[in-house]
């Protein structure tokens, strides 16, 4: 547990938008254990005036903040920082603004992720408004882009208004499980294959036939196979990493879990490489960072080592019997490494504190 | 439900080998439901002398057999037919013995499923001791093998002892998911992936750490990569179908469900075909098939929606973007079309009885 | 496998009023697979026209029945009998005219159960509009009301529609784990305790919070505590049984599985009662029951015994060391005995067949 | 978040014995995120010399300590404090000689806990070999005992070793529902009945029938009824609180769930008191305690509100219909309040540091 040697006018003022969305949950939640930021407001447009506490229990005795409308002004005079955890073109209604009037922006929404507005317009279907502010966006995942965040701290510290667009899920997942081996220059061809399996809170907290108890337990589907909207976010971010364009052809499940995100991913390597070196890729690779852990060679994550925390596990095994396939498999929680956490962790980078700082939790072990 | 106009003593007598492990006690329960066959002896090495409804209280008011020791003797005497649910190489030291006194045998184990007793003896770590039978036996895929299945049926309706090899759960729903591009000609290349999910019953009774419900329960995770057992046997299936040597990048993976397996495949196919053609391929391949239903183009298959039955169901979905790869996801139960009910489908072939005698039960539909 | 020797035209037509809530659909399940009745008429408001595979797929390759509008006309014309598996009210609205023109109801609403129509209407907050129809109904317990479910059948039989109110499924479970135990006279005192699990299918089929996965999974809650509607029902049946007024103490639970219920009751007795006398008591009352298990003394009942069938299973012990406390754990399937299988039992009690066809269903024991 | 201006020389070394189990393991999470403690050695008999992350690979990146085996030596080097999580009459093995050497203990067996070494040997079915040191033990449960922990922190900061008795779960969620009423005297007669439900991780971390994910999921079932371990020890505390015998009729229900305990328990109380009485004295009786809340009268508490975390959640309803009865409703984490959270919880007692030190974790909220 860090001392920060902060005095109390030290804080920084939170404020969260969605808070009742599970994301924007899990926001609060980090929130109000972190030694710095402070949850000062916190909005729900259907739930203005109940308790948080009311509609999670769980915050029972830890929180007695009451929802708000989302109402820019208020959340000018109440917050320093936002995070958006709303759907998307709603973040492109609320950013600009925010902006303008100072109030950093952390966005878990899809809007400023895509940097080609066409592309996000296209997988979107809905106008992009707000282009300019498009391009100073930073993607916020950090072991890709901690340079950029830190940058964005330096014109944080300076009282500028910034804004981070926190990854999704699975382009979180697919990313870490993709980039050492794509940096490394070791994959071949102009395509990867992400099968992915996600826990049902990745479908949100509406619920739906499909989110219905009855329906997801006991079941596991593939859904929106070749069309899921996050299949532009992992393209962009794979390309940028191999250097050359980088196709994805994606599919998700939906597994009886609550939290959880395994993204295997199948990387078709030079027949040169071998179990060790491929190993070694990925132990280098992320030896320095605080989150992702790469497990001894063929050993597999498993989501539920993850769930709770912010943390990722990385296992991989080489197929070379035929052919030169690395299987690599990512395990996160989709709403701590994969949103509200990451969502966390780029905004301590951001606001140039430890960038542990209330996300080190120590998740449930079983 | 038909009526078989069959008097008593038209019954066949059936012994399950290995009746307290989960695919032997799912063989009791179809025979237990079976218009013909009748459960006259059911094995357990350690619990003979036990009420089978003692171990399965499912089993309470419907069955009051007692297990006995796995005897041959005794098997002989009390049995027609015997399912061999049985671990790898007890099938070898118990199969020729009831073959040559006149049981047929519906393996379970993987014991005869491999035609190359090389490649048998290389991924078992086991010498093949039975290689004459493993000549005759019939790897009981009915949507494969329907007229080997058959043929065996003109052989024991003369009285002769024969032998079926029942499929692997991984091999079933790899193979049902390839079987129709591959023949029609469409696939590219010399391999497929096979991304697969199965419930923690695929795992077996024995209690270990990996099936403990604390360690399985909200997790998902890979286990296996590049090494599962059932590789040769898919490679064997997909190539025999294929004309041509397919080779399976395999990567099995443990959901928190008690039943259901799901593989989702992709196929490189040409790029001339169409998602109507393929949809077509698809529908067209199992039009006639009992147990398989193809669900319309791009809607993908629960396993819920076939857990407890015998049936397979399928869906597909071509990605043309940048890359023309079919995705095809075929559900089946682990326990039901991958193990005890294809093996009770593949017995009732071979006894000349209707293919879904005893089989086409009602499973839960929620 | 009963052959009842009938032929095509002894066919029963059979109506399913709100085919897609769970109780319906499981009611299509059984009547799908029952040797006498036939499915002709399914129902559903809002999904008229959409065959009812597509709302559950398990329903594929089973059958191709679309489903209509719940019109009496239609019904009329299409079925002998009318499962109702509607809300309370919606029951009041329809069998009258049902009834009226021939056509037997097995009701699955609360609205015929409760005989005292002040009762019914202070605890559903509705008027009983159908007086003259619940002097008739008969409460269709088999365990406690077979004699007066085979009077109907005789009136059944000279051609007069007749009408079941089905009992609900904590009742159902309660009045098991009750009954022996009050009919012998060994109870004291004027109330008893059920605690009871229900997995969430009870809850029905619309989504709201309470249904969402992430709100039911891995969790367990009381609700309806001291207010459920199922109140007034175990009362009436546990006061004809004993003669004497019996309130209920009540109090149901939500736990994460998605078919089962458990009652445990605590019922004070006599201190002359033994353990052995207590377990006789059980086993002779339910000895010629076909659906009701009483397993060794002090062995309880696991729900995933008899998930997916419509058995019970009935386990008790007795606390003697301060206090002379029987304890009785009932389990069943809430959509089995608890609903749908056991309106299909009444059924065929009222129309004179065995009282097992169609439900004999061999359940899965894993 | 406290911020404890202690220097590192301030840090109190802990040991963890039998730290794989699962209130072992979750011990260690707590020490990990604690200001304080400092998790110096953690012990299993069978791992000894292999990472507490090989077990548990959710301490990867968190933790790097090796497991060593249980050496009193050992031990007493290492550590100021140690926690016991070890089967009844292992602790009776190891404490005395732990006490004796100046090692304060916190005890999370059975075997301290009972102060009637008559009674403990007739339920333990063991010799209670240390009844000096059973005399001086205080049964940690703070919201019962906190002054006697105080007066155990003043013996502690002399530099004596002192002894805890850590509670059991059913138990402490029965204590919690009851004390209150119990307290005030609104309680009739001279027992309860409590009726719980379990998650599996109760059943510990030993792979078993029982503990299979096939035979725990999707399945409730009551088990040790009238027999539990937990009766003299839930009746010690009730009778302590009431000032005279309570007996206690107990039945315990395992649930598909991992973590989780629900205590739902039957007081029969006065006619005079009200509901507003009721809710207001259990209000009152928790208003300062820091983890104990009281939902809205008729508001019942979810386990999974409290899953993760050391927090307790309380909801009452009186049936005042026929019966005054109250029903009370406690929700804890069997792991958390019920185990290893109260432990640390009446370690930062007897160590004079904030109660809520290392415990006050954000626990997941969906």
């Amino acid at each position: 547990m860090v001392i920060y040697g902060m005095n109390s006018h030290d804080k920084i003022r939170v404020c969260v938008v969605g808070a009742t969305g599970f994301a924007g949950a899990e926001v609060c939640r980090f929130v109000l254990g972190h030694p710095v930021f402070e949850l000062t407001f916190a909005t729900d447009r259907k739930a203005a005036g109940t308790p948080l506490s009311e509609v999670y229990p769980a915050f029972s005795g830890i929180s007695d903040i009451s929802l708000s409308a989302p109402d820019p002004d208020a959340i000018v005079s109440a917050a320093d920082i936002a995070f958006l955890a709303v759907p998307h073109t709603a973040s492109l209604a609320l950013t600009p603004s925010l902006i303008e009037r100072g109030v950093t922006v952390i966005d878990l929404s899809a809007d400023y992720r895509i940097k080609d507005p066409h592309i996000y317009e296209s997988w979107y279907k809905a106008k992009h408004t707000s282009t300019d502010l498009l391009t100073q966006a930073v993607y916020g995942l950090p072991e890709l882009n901690r340079k950029e965040l830190q940058a964005l701290s330096v014109r944080y510290k300076q009282g500028e208004a910034v804004l981070v667009a926190a990854p999704g899920c699975y382009p979180t997942a697919t990313a870490l499980a993709c980039m050492p081996a794509l940096e490394s220059g070791v994959v071949k061809g102009d395509f990867v294959i992400s099968d992915a399996i996600s826990g049902v809170s990745g479908a949100g907290r509406a619920p739906s036939a499909r989110t219905h108890y009855c329906h997801a337990n006991e079941s596991v589907e593939a859904y929106g196979v070749a069309s899921h909207r996050h299949i532009p976010e992992m393209e962009q971010t794979l390309s940028q990493v191999a250097g050359r364009a980088i196709s994805v052809v994606f599919t998700p499940h939906l597994a009886p879990l609550t939290r959880g995100l395994l993204a295997t991913v199948y990387l078709p390597v030079n027949e040169s490489v071998t179990q060790n070196e491929l190993q070694r890729i990925y132990e280098r690779r992320y030896a320095s960072e605080p989150l992702v852990s790469v497990l001894a060679y063929s050993n597999m994550p498993r989501t539920g080592s993850v769930a709770g925390s912010v943390r990722a596990q990385i296992g991989l095994a080489l197929d070379a019997r035929l052919h030169h396939m690395a299987i690599v498999s990512c395990a996160i929680d989709n709403l701590g490494k994969g949103a509200a956490g990451q969502a966390v962790q780029a905004a301590n980078i951001v606001c140039g504190l430890p960038e542990m700082a209330g996300i080190d939790v120590a998740a449930p072990v079983i």
